[in-house]
């Protein structure tokens, strides 16, 4: 490849990896929860946690699933609350930041801001943190997340963390 | 054209229409309302309705423009509105997902979360939300909304949505 | 260069101005205050201020550095302020736009929600604003700001605003 060639590919790998974020998150908040597990790998982690305990490497998490089959289940679980409880979410999330890019793995992290809104309630802050993750980037196949650590910044752990962040 | 012309076209391509959103988003938030209408198309339609109408399928919206004539009519109630409560607001908006580009109109979809602050008072959370676009993307012209749907995720109409999402 | 070069070029400046928008964010977000002054040329000018005095040009500030030392001593105070009131701040930036782009230095804004997490307290918004930026983009070397004023919505000066914005 010629070093325009490379410099392009950089750039394609970057414009995709944005767009898998913000895939993802339209996903959560479109409420097609059932697609959500697609966008991981079939062994990923997936992990949402507070900053303290994320930074001094406890294990404590709020959500904590491997492999997809526990995605999956985290769906049912999921769906038969949303029954009781209709609420809906919204991300916004910043542009991702690659922090390596090994060729089949990027590792990247992005800002997110997560408000909700209960029927009859004004819209409110959920919250706000950032993904630490491991993008498994294949030519010419879909992208996944091997790994996706949703790290919240506050110390309480948000009442309504039914949802997947 | 090459192979890499054509990728280094998409990658232009979805550039400039980042650019786009977040120059809307700055055209709103500094005030310069005379030039919003420029943003759309002359027969654009420009709709801000709520996520349940939206998804129901209902008519329903707390704002619906078909045509420039009809945004530069807002502009001039709102401007009138204005003087009497001054607030300024401001938008933070994800980066544009592409739906489909047909070459000559993308659609694209963004979450945006928008807050407002009146004199004297905090900066609050006025409405979070998602864009629903056809943007026209004629070569070496202006870019511009051929139809912009605001839907906004509260069942309550944000009481102080006088000026456009 | 080629036409396609020149268009490359334009892409990959773009693309690194926005990681160094998130690099900024990040690394204030992280408590990595120690390096935020290296986000800054030797002689640059750091600035926070409310909308109304910045549209007015009024001199007000609620920060201000020129020079990296002044940054760095920043840095000291800020330090020990923490150790009595210990916060976590997270920067949810929009893509930035640019403005002017001189070949050597880039003329840019990013709008900006900034959200602040007490201990035992739930995440609150603190401040939106825009940021109104020059970037000195050297070749082959690290791209630093060489002017960047957060021009914050509100007249309130945010209460905790220890912190750079």
């Amino acid at each position: 490849m010629s070093a325009l060639d490379v410099q392009v590919r950089a750039l394609a790998r970057r414009a995709q990896l944005g767009e898998l974020y913000q895939a993802y998150a339209e996903c959560l908040d479109s409420g097609a929860l059932d697609a959500w597990p697609g966008f991981f790998t079939e062994d990923a982690v997936y992990r949402v946690t507070g900053r303290e305990n994320h930074d001094r490497n406890l294990p404590l998490a709020a959500m904590f699933c491997e492999g997809r089959g526990m995605l999956e289940d985290r769906v049912l679980v999921i769906s038969k609350v949303m029954v009781y409880a209709p609420r809906t979410i919204r991300h916004v999330t910043a542009p991702p930041r690659v922090v390596a890019d090994a060729g089949d793995v990027i590792r990247s992290e992005a800002a997110f801001a997560v408000f909700h809104t209960l029927p009859h309630e004004p819209t409110a802050l959920l919250s706000v943190g950032r993904y630490e993750d491991e993008v498994v980037t294949p030519e010419g196949a879909a992208w996944r997340f091997g790994k996706r650590v949703a790290v919240y910044d506050s110390l309480i752990v948000p009442n309504s963390l039914v949802y997947p962040l």
